[in-house]
């Protein structure tokens, strides 16, 4: 194990201070660095699949594609294939295209939740929609979609079409489930945890569940890889939401506030409204179910999450989910691919700090 | 062959006059009811299969989805399917759930249809996104087009699930290029067509090509259902294009014009735009490109098309697609389910009457 947290200590109301030690690394913070080395060279070839198999004779199709698959991201998806299926001693290139198929749903679905969500932005530059208009953005997404599963079909795997296609259906009931719950301020846990499993974490699970079906290994790794992703989702979808709230996101100038100006309820508001008394609750009424907000109204927002320790608790519920990720693995032998997969859900994690 | 056209004559400018013999049936119009009844008890298997198939956990789901698939529709693809595999000699039940397959593609389709191009009717009640909004229909789509490639797996032909598979890209490849032909008075008629086969057209020949994959039959034959569906895909849009400006569509106390509002270049305007002086294309371009229309201008643009038969023309080629539609067939023996498809060409066409 690279890292370990050693605990977090609640220091007042409007900070979420944690000490960490990194007990085995020197102190150095964990990162993704060691899992993207790892799989450099394949990414590379990923990339590669990903521009030829975007393009079209309709030209507006690969345009309004590399807008968005070229603006990178981080390739998180596509690179727990990879790295699963290295894991299993994969020595094909199969993973290749199948990590391809994977982006190219991620990408179908960013496209279509920012028409959704009317997003003007994604990751940090217009949205599609903004820039093509809605129409574009939805067709597209759809060509992006089946895209992916003809390149399944050239693939062959009816395992790999079975687990892809489960989870682009899990993927829409995620985001249909999270219609229902935005604006509705006494949203369980539960119904937030299918929210997020949909929306986020089946699609981790079927990355890298997908990496044991390439290399033809028994049930229990595909189903230990599977565990490890869904895990790892809800982990980081987790730290998301809270980090629409950090401080620390704020210092980074990146915007917060966008869940609640958008009446999305996700687990630190959750977790604020249950343990606040009937004043806050009717605050929260007000500004998450009805959209009437003003000024002030995301600081004092943000002010009973500290109070009510809604953010230091929802980093607290990522770990638990980190841990399940971590012994998921358990079963592999050590090697620098399984290192390099703990350190990213320490690194998952992180992100909050 | 149950009926055949004799001529098509052009009677005055206002009018699109059309003398038709049906000389083998006594006159009786040609129908889809040959059809229908075929396929009868296969059809509501096919129903069954699409109702189960469609639930869902999240009860908005099977709400939406049911507005759609129950409102009905002809079921004219998944109706495809049955009698192709019938045509094939096909006794099994596979072609049910792959009839369910199609009818999913095609829902998703429409959904996202409904949201690009800001429909409020479809099918004679609201349209989807109208009662739950975009979100909804966006989000429902992709739920139905993931269940379809769910339903593929459990069939387990991945011959099926690369017709489908390419149909679908192809759907999408189709839709945003008509987005790049919206507005645009100089689009060419092999644009058109481009368009045309793409949104329609493929999933027709999709439909009738797995019929014959199921029913485990030569190429010859899989490739002559491509082009029979292909073809009569082709007949039935230009006629849907055609009847948007239809006296007869009129006086059923339908819309007309809704293409004429929206912009869409269909073949009417292709023709008359490309037959007028540079007066009437003028007129076309402030009409269609600029969207600057008044009182008036639908019926001027009707009084043009007439003026230039673009109108009767229309019907003319698909008259000239129905007609390679029925040679397709031509390699299978005479049946009852061979002459229904071939009456439903006619149908098709004689929509227009």
């Amino acid at each position: 194990m690279l890292s370990s947290w050693t605990g977090l200590v609640k220091s007042g109301e409007r900070g979420v201070g944690v000490v960490v030690s990194l007990s085995d690394d020197g102190g150095k913070a964990p990162s993704a660095e060691a899992l993207t080395a790892i799989v450099a060279d394949d990414l590379k070839a990923v990339n590669g699949v990903i521009v030829e198999r975007m393009q079209s004779p309709v030209a507006l199709i690969p345009q309004l594609a590399s807008h968005v698959v070229a603006a990178g991201g981080k390739r998180l998806r596509p690179m727990l294939t990879l790295a699963s299926a290295r894991l299993c001693g994969y020595q094909g290139r199969r993973h290749l295209s199948l990590a391809a198929c994977v982006e190219f749903i991620h990408t179908a679905t960013l496209l279509h939740d920012d028409v959704v969500d009317e997003s003007s932005l994604r990751r940090g530059r217009a949205a599609a929609n903004e820039v093509w208009g809605n129409q574009a953005s939805v067709l597209v997404g759809d060509f992006l979609f089946s895209r992916s599963f003809e390149l399944m079909v050239e693939d062959g795997s009816l395992s790999v079409l079975a687990i892809l296609s489960r989870a682009s259906s899990v993927i829409a009931e995620g985001e249909v489930m999270q219609l229902t719950t935005t604006n509705d301020a006494e949203t369980s846990e539960t119904a937030y945890l299918e929210v997020i499993k949909g929306k986020t974490a089946q699609l981790f699970a079927a990355a890298c569940r997908i990496g044991a079906v390439v290399a033809d290994r028994p049930k229990v790794e595909e189903e230990a890889l599977e565990t490890f992703g869904m895990n790892l989702g809800i982990a980081f979808q987790l730290i998301d939401d809270m980090l629409d709230y950090s401080a620390k996101q704020a210092d980074l100038g990146k915007t917060i506030g966008d869940d609640f100006r958008d009446g999305k309820v996700t687990l630190p508001v959750i977790l604020a409204f249950r343990r606040g008394d009937d004043e806050e609750r009717k605050f929260w009424r007000r500004t998450v179910e009805k959209l009437d907000q003003g000024d002030g109204d995301l600081d004092h927002a943000i002010w009973l999450m500290n109070r009510h320790h809604a953010l230091t608790d929802t980093v607290e519920r990522a770990r638990h989910y980190g841990a399940i990720a971590r012994d998921a693995l358990g079963i592999f032998p050590e090697s620098p691919v399984k290192r390099a997969l703990i350190e990213l859900i320490d690194f998952c994690i992180r992100r909050a700090y």
